[in-house]
């Protein structure tokens, strides 16, 4: 085993460690907690402002907004009414860490939080090694993109739970096939449940939504997440 | 310094040193190396279909397409007429490393080849920190993206030659502004040359036909690229 190899292991194993004590601090808080991944510019953000708007008066969110270099998504989303929208600048670093996160929950007040949404760094490759202690993953794919992104990119969908394909009002602009692209993720992970969303026309948000609160119920009511 | 950084430091050091070398071989050979970096799905290898189509009659194109996982990409170039097209698997790498490329220049005729594109993994972060002896890196950016990408993952645009950006016949679907995202590259990179291109269209294609023909000349007369 190289010396490489042995450090990346022990960074992963500390990562680990720190991420199954903030899944039993978020187990305690009875909090639902997803990991949002995607390329840059699948919408991340935009479904999380749509959220938001649609939720914010019903039930608890709080989100962690990740980014290489800026506080734009964080912005964007307290003008989108949140309350408890708190940013990470990983500063060059391409994925969010647990020891990043447990940063920022230290000085939340969890008792305050039903659901919270960490929206890590775009990058479909190195967020998928780390845990942050969520839930789900929930990995976004937008009709822009190619429909192979599941097979290029295995270990993320693999690992995810819930796939959302956003910008469907976009299909027909490209040769992006709907059924190709589940057909694509199902080979890798036949458990994936999907959303089919326009952020941009609101169309299948609500299916989304409806989602979101069952699992906050199931969640309260000590039930297993599905 | 901890562990780790002076492993990462020593990778990356290595890394320039073989990429140096690779330089050198390049220089040699004349030929202009180009590393393509984007999100996934911005059309790296779309691009790359179009200039095959235009320009593999005129110019000895070589590509590298790297991938995380399959060979589609390389599969397409070859349908596209890539004479030589040389699939790289990272198996969950994140980047192309100068090693990768070299494994693949060790067995081409480099003296059959005049550009050689390296059609890097979908990844605005990681890729920016591996130099893989090229002269230029080119940022490809879509406008289904949003338009605050350079500020986002500046490491990318401040490091890169030229900025193409894809999909214009999609402007008017989103909020994404042509003027605000050159606005934003060129003020982390002043440097930047910039091609707006649709490749559905064909729209602007042969802008970045003629600079690739012209880098090829300068480097065959042995002048600076610009």
């Amino acid at each position: 085993m190289t010396n490489r190899v042995k450090v990346e292991e022990k960074v992963l194993s500390e990562n680990d460690r720190l991420a199954s004590e903030l899944r039993r601090q978020f187990r305690e808080h009875k909090i639902v907690v997803l990991n949002l991944v995607s390329s840059p510019g699948s919408g991340k953000t935009t479904l999380l402002e749509n959220t938001l708007r649609a939720l914010n008066a019903e039930l608890k969110i709080a989100i962690i907004a990740g980014d290489v270099q800026t506080e734009n998504d964080a912005n964007r989303l307290s003008a989108a009414g949140g309350r408890m929208v708190h940013p990470i600048v990983t500063g060059g670093k391409c994925h969010l860490d647990a020891k990043m996160v447990s940063d920022v929950t230290a000085r939340l007040d969890l008792d305050d939080v039903e659901l919270l949404f960490i929206e890590n760094v775009g990058n479909l490759v190195c967020p998928s090694s780390y845990d942050l202690g969520e839930d789900m993953k929930v990995v976004l794919v937008s009709t822009t993109e190619g429909d192979d992104k599941p097979m290029k990119y295995p270990g993320m969908f693999r690992r995810s739970s819930a796939l959302v394909i956003n910008k469907t009002d976009l299909l027909g602009t490209s040769e992006f096939s709907l059924d190709r692209v589940k057909e694509n993720a199902l080979n890798i992970n036949g458990a994936l449940k999907s959303f089919e969303v326009s952020c941009r026309s609101g169309n299948g948000l609500e299916n989304w939504y409806v989602w979101l609160k069952e699992l906050v119920r199931a969640k309260r009511d000590g039930e297993r997440l599905t």
